[in-house]
Protein backbone atom coordinates (compact mmCIF):
# COMPACT_ATOMS: atom_id res chain seq x y z
CA UNK A 1 0.00 0.00 0.00
CA UNK A 2 2.82 2.38 1.39
CA UNK A 3 4.43 4.08 -2.08
CA UNK A 4 7.10 6.85 -2.08
CA UNK A 5 8.06 9.07 0.89
CA UNK A 6 6.60 12.09 -0.57
CA UNK A 7 7.58 14.77 2.41
CA UNK A 8 9.13 15.16 5.44
CA UNK A 9 7.18 18.09 7.20
CA UNK A 10 8.79 20.39 9.58
CA UNK A 11 6.85 22.80 11.66
CA UNK A 12 8.92 26.36 12.00
CA UNK A 13 8.60 29.73 13.90
CA UNK A 14 10.32 31.75 11.61
CA UNK A 15 10.49 30.47 7.47
CA UNK A 16 12.19 32.80 6.47
CA UNK A 17 15.26 32.25 8.92
CA UNK A 18 15.02 28.95 8.46
CA UNK A 19 15.07 28.87 4.84
CA UNK A 20 18.02 30.83 4.41
CA UNK A 21 19.73 28.15 7.09
CA UNK A 22 18.94 25.15 4.52
CA UNK A 23 19.97 27.36 1.88
CA UNK A 24 23.37 28.75 3.44
CA UNK A 25 24.06 26.30 6.18
CA UNK A 26 23.26 23.04 4.73
CA UNK A 27 23.68 23.59 1.05
CA UNK A 28 20.01 22.86 -0.20
CA UNK A 29 17.96 24.13 -3.07
CA UNK A 30 14.84 25.76 -1.34
CA UNK A 31 11.46 27.30 -3.32
CA UNK A 32 10.41 30.60 -2.57
CA UNK A 33 7.77 30.41 0.23
CA UNK A 34 4.49 29.77 -0.69
CA UNK A 35 1.22 31.16 1.32
CA UNK A 36 -1.68 28.96 1.34
CA UNK A 37 -4.05 30.55 3.31
CA UNK A 38 -6.49 27.92 3.22
CA UNK A 39 -4.46 25.24 5.15
CA UNK A 40 -3.33 28.27 6.92
CA UNK A 41 0.81 27.58 6.41
CA UNK A 42 2.85 29.42 4.34
CA UNK A 43 5.92 26.59 2.88
CA UNK A 44 8.75 26.24 1.37
CA UNK A 45 10.21 22.83 0.07
CA UNK A 46 13.74 21.93 0.41
CA UNK A 47 14.51 19.65 -2.57
CA UNK A 48 16.80 16.60 -2.33
CA UNK A 49 17.46 14.04 -5.01
CA UNK A 50 15.01 11.57 -4.23
CA UNK A 51 12.04 13.54 -2.14
CA UNK A 52 11.47 17.02 -0.30
CA UNK A 53 11.28 18.49 2.79
CA UNK A 54 8.63 21.05 3.51
CA UNK A 55 9.30 23.70 5.96
CA UNK A 56 5.44 24.74 7.38
CA UNK A 57 4.79 28.27 9.10
CA UNK A 58 1.82 29.19 10.57
CA UNK A 59 -0.47 31.70 8.87
CA UNK A 60 -3.73 33.12 10.11
CA UNK A 61 -5.20 32.23 13.71
CA UNK A 62 -6.11 29.08 12.86
CA UNK A 63 -3.36 27.60 11.73
CA UNK A 64 -3.32 23.75 11.87
CA UNK A 65 0.26 23.78 13.24
CA UNK A 66 -0.35 26.39 15.80
CA UNK A 67 -0.65 23.95 18.89
CA UNK A 68 2.21 21.99 17.63
CA UNK A 69 4.21 25.07 18.15
CA UNK A 70 2.69 26.39 20.88
CA UNK A 71 4.17 23.11 22.44
CA UNK A 72 7.40 23.30 20.72
CA UNK A 73 8.35 26.89 20.31
CA UNK A 74 11.57 25.67 18.52
CA UNK A 75 9.72 24.22 15.93
CA UNK A 76 9.77 20.06 14.83
CA UNK A 77 9.42 17.46 13.08
CA UNK A 78 5.45 17.56 12.31
CA UNK A 79 4.34 14.81 10.10
CA UNK A 80 5.41 12.43 7.18
CA UNK A 81 3.46 11.81 4.37
CA UNK A 82 3.41 8.70 1.92
CA UNK A 83 1.93 8.43 -1.49
CA UNK A 84 -0.61 5.39 -1.89
CA UNK A 85 -2.20 4.91 -5.18
CA UNK A 86 -5.89 4.72 -4.19
CA UNK A 87 -6.74 6.92 -1.02
CA UNK A 88 -10.23 5.54 -0.35
CA UNK A 89 -8.80 1.87 -0.46
CA UNK A 90 -6.85 2.68 1.97
CA UNK A 91 -8.32 4.29 4.21
CA UNK A 92 -10.71 2.07 4.68
CA UNK A 93 -8.13 -0.81 4.90
CA UNK A 94 -6.98 1.17 7.83
CA UNK A 95 -10.30 1.52 9.54
CA UNK A 96 -11.04 -2.06 9.24
CA UNK A 97 -7.73 -2.96 11.03
CA UNK A 98 -8.72 -0.85 13.52
CA UNK A 99 -6.50 2.87 13.05
CA UNK A 100 -8.16 6.48 13.16
CA UNK A 101 -8.12 8.84 10.52
CA UNK A 102 -8.73 12.53 11.70
CA UNK A 103 -11.85 14.79 10.90
CA UNK A 104 -15.02 13.11 9.73
CA UNK A 105 -12.82 10.69 7.38
CA UNK A 106 -12.88 11.92 3.82
CA UNK A 107 -10.33 13.04 1.47
CA UNK A 108 -9.39 16.78 1.72
CA UNK A 109 -7.31 18.52 -1.00
CA UNK A 110 -3.88 18.83 0.47
CA UNK A 111 -1.17 21.80 -0.09
CA UNK A 112 -0.76 19.77 -3.70
CA UNK A 113 -3.86 19.64 -4.52
CA UNK A 114 -4.20 16.06 -4.26
CA UNK A 115 -6.72 14.16 -2.88
CA UNK A 116 -4.88 13.47 1.32
CA UNK A 117 -5.76 12.09 4.46
CA UNK A 118 -4.55 12.08 8.22
CA UNK A 119 -4.06 9.06 10.44
CA UNK A 120 -4.34 9.66 14.65
CA UNK A 121 -0.56 9.83 15.80
CA UNK A 122 -1.62 7.74 18.72
CA UNK A 123 -2.20 5.05 16.57
CA UNK A 124 1.47 5.10 14.61
CA UNK A 125 3.97 5.32 17.57
CA UNK A 126 3.45 9.20 17.95
CA UNK A 127 3.73 9.62 14.44
CA UNK A 128 1.71 11.76 12.34
CA UNK A 129 1.02 9.94 9.17
CA UNK A 130 -0.39 11.68 5.72
CA UNK A 131 -1.36 9.90 3.01
CA UNK A 132 -1.61 11.58 -0.62
CA UNK A 133 -3.06 9.61 -3.30
CA UNK A 134 -0.76 10.10 -6.66
CA UNK B 1 25.66 19.92 0.55
CA UNK B 2 22.80 17.97 1.12
CA UNK B 3 22.38 14.93 -1.18
CA UNK B 4 19.74 12.24 -0.61
CA UNK B 5 17.42 11.60 1.88
CA UNK B 6 18.84 8.30 3.34
CA UNK B 7 16.41 8.03 6.31
CA UNK B 8 13.52 9.44 8.63
CA UNK B 9 13.94 7.22 12.06
CA UNK B 10 11.08 6.44 14.07
CA UNK B 11 11.50 5.59 17.87
CA UNK B 12 9.34 3.27 18.49
CA UNK B 13 8.64 1.38 22.67
CA UNK B 14 7.54 -1.80 21.06
CA UNK B 15 9.63 -2.87 17.63
CA UNK B 16 7.79 -6.33 16.91
CA UNK B 17 4.14 -4.31 17.27
CA UNK B 18 5.43 -1.34 15.25
CA UNK B 19 6.99 -3.79 12.74
CA UNK B 20 3.49 -5.53 12.15
CA UNK B 21 1.56 -2.78 12.29
CA UNK B 22 3.86 -1.53 9.31
CA UNK B 23 3.09 -4.95 7.69
CA UNK B 24 -0.01 -5.19 7.90
CA UNK B 25 -1.56 -2.11 7.98
CA UNK B 26 0.45 -0.20 6.21
CA UNK B 27 0.85 -2.93 3.94
CA UNK B 28 5.00 -2.20 4.05
CA UNK B 29 7.93 -3.95 3.36
CA UNK B 30 9.49 -4.44 6.61
CA UNK B 31 13.29 -5.95 7.17
CA UNK B 32 13.79 -8.42 10.22
CA UNK B 33 14.72 -7.04 12.94
CA UNK B 34 18.80 -6.48 13.68
CA UNK B 35 20.37 -5.69 16.91
CA UNK B 36 23.39 -3.25 17.03
CA UNK B 37 24.28 -3.43 20.45
CA UNK B 38 27.12 -0.82 19.90
CA UNK B 39 24.75 1.81 18.77
CA UNK B 40 22.07 0.70 21.74
CA UNK B 41 19.28 -0.14 19.19
CA UNK B 42 17.64 -2.55 17.91
CA UNK B 43 16.45 -1.19 13.96
CA UNK B 44 14.08 -2.65 11.08
CA UNK B 45 13.92 -0.72 7.55
CA UNK B 46 10.80 -0.04 5.73
CA UNK B 47 11.53 -0.17 2.45
CA UNK B 48 10.01 2.43 0.40
CA UNK B 49 10.09 3.11 -3.27
CA UNK B 50 12.71 5.91 -2.68
CA UNK B 51 14.11 5.89 0.78
CA UNK B 52 13.97 3.91 3.72
CA UNK B 53 11.77 4.76 7.29
CA UNK B 54 13.90 3.23 10.16
CA UNK B 55 12.07 2.13 13.35
CA UNK B 56 14.34 1.60 16.53
CA UNK B 57 13.29 0.48 20.04
CA UNK B 58 16.12 0.61 22.62
CA UNK B 59 18.78 -2.06 23.38
CA UNK B 60 20.31 -2.14 26.44
CA UNK B 61 20.42 -0.30 29.50
CA UNK B 62 22.25 3.14 28.21
CA UNK B 63 20.06 3.43 24.75
CA UNK B 64 20.87 7.47 22.65
CA UNK B 65 17.19 7.17 22.43
CA UNK B 66 16.02 6.30 26.12
CA UNK B 67 15.70 9.65 27.68
CA UNK B 68 13.16 10.37 23.59
CA UNK B 69 11.03 7.50 24.63
CA UNK B 70 11.26 8.23 28.50
CA UNK B 71 9.44 11.73 27.54
CA UNK B 72 7.35 9.90 24.49
CA UNK B 73 5.90 7.17 25.82
CA UNK B 74 4.37 6.19 22.51
CA UNK B 75 7.24 6.78 19.92
CA UNK B 76 7.78 9.85 18.10
CA UNK B 77 9.90 11.21 14.90
CA UNK B 78 13.58 11.29 16.04
CA UNK B 79 15.68 12.53 13.29
CA UNK B 80 16.17 12.73 9.94
CA UNK B 81 19.60 11.75 7.60
CA UNK B 82 20.90 12.98 4.64
CA UNK B 83 23.54 12.13 2.75
CA UNK B 84 26.55 14.13 2.30
CA UNK B 85 29.71 13.23 0.11
CA UNK B 86 32.19 14.75 2.45
CA UNK B 87 31.40 14.45 5.87
CA UNK B 88 34.59 16.91 7.02
CA UNK B 89 33.50 19.25 4.59
CA UNK B 90 30.10 19.33 5.45
CA UNK B 91 31.23 19.34 9.02
CA UNK B 92 33.59 22.48 8.97
CA UNK B 93 31.54 24.68 6.80
CA UNK B 94 28.43 23.63 9.61
CA UNK B 95 30.94 24.48 12.24
CA UNK B 96 32.39 27.90 10.75
CA UNK B 97 28.43 28.87 10.02
CA UNK B 98 27.96 28.43 13.82
CA UNK B 99 26.00 24.85 14.00
CA UNK B 100 26.93 22.69 16.60
CA UNK B 101 27.62 19.23 15.83
CA UNK B 102 27.41 16.62 18.70
CA UNK B 103 29.87 14.33 20.91
CA UNK B 104 33.14 15.18 19.81
CA UNK B 105 32.55 16.35 16.55
CA UNK B 106 34.85 13.67 15.01
CA UNK B 107 32.35 11.26 12.30
CA UNK B 108 31.85 8.32 13.84
CA UNK B 109 30.78 4.62 12.50
CA UNK B 110 26.88 5.03 12.09
CA UNK B 111 24.38 1.83 11.55
CA UNK B 112 24.42 1.61 8.34
CA UNK B 113 28.99 1.30 8.55
CA UNK B 114 29.57 4.72 7.63
CA UNK B 115 30.90 7.95 8.83
CA UNK B 116 27.84 9.97 10.73
CA UNK B 117 27.59 12.94 12.52
CA UNK B 118 24.78 14.85 14.65
CA UNK B 119 23.76 18.15 14.95
CA UNK B 120 22.30 20.10 17.36
CA UNK B 121 18.31 20.11 16.98
CA UNK B 122 18.28 23.75 18.74
CA UNK B 123 20.31 25.01 15.75
CA UNK B 124 17.63 23.60 13.15
CA UNK B 125 14.44 24.30 14.84
CA UNK B 126 14.05 21.22 16.68
CA UNK B 127 15.04 18.39 14.20
CA UNK B 128 17.88 15.95 15.14
CA UNK B 129 19.73 16.11 11.88
CA UNK B 130 22.20 13.45 11.17
CA UNK B 131 24.41 13.41 8.01
CA UNK B 132 25.78 10.37 6.55
CA UNK B 133 29.32 10.06 4.56
CA UNK B 134 27.91 7.88 0.84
Amino acid sequence: MLGRLNHVAIAVPDLAAARQQYETMLGAEVTEPQALPEHGVTVVFIKLPNTKIELLEPLGDDSPIGAFLAKNPSGGMHHVCYEVEDILAARDHLKAQGARVLGDGEPKTGAHDKPVLFLHPKDFNGTLIELEQV
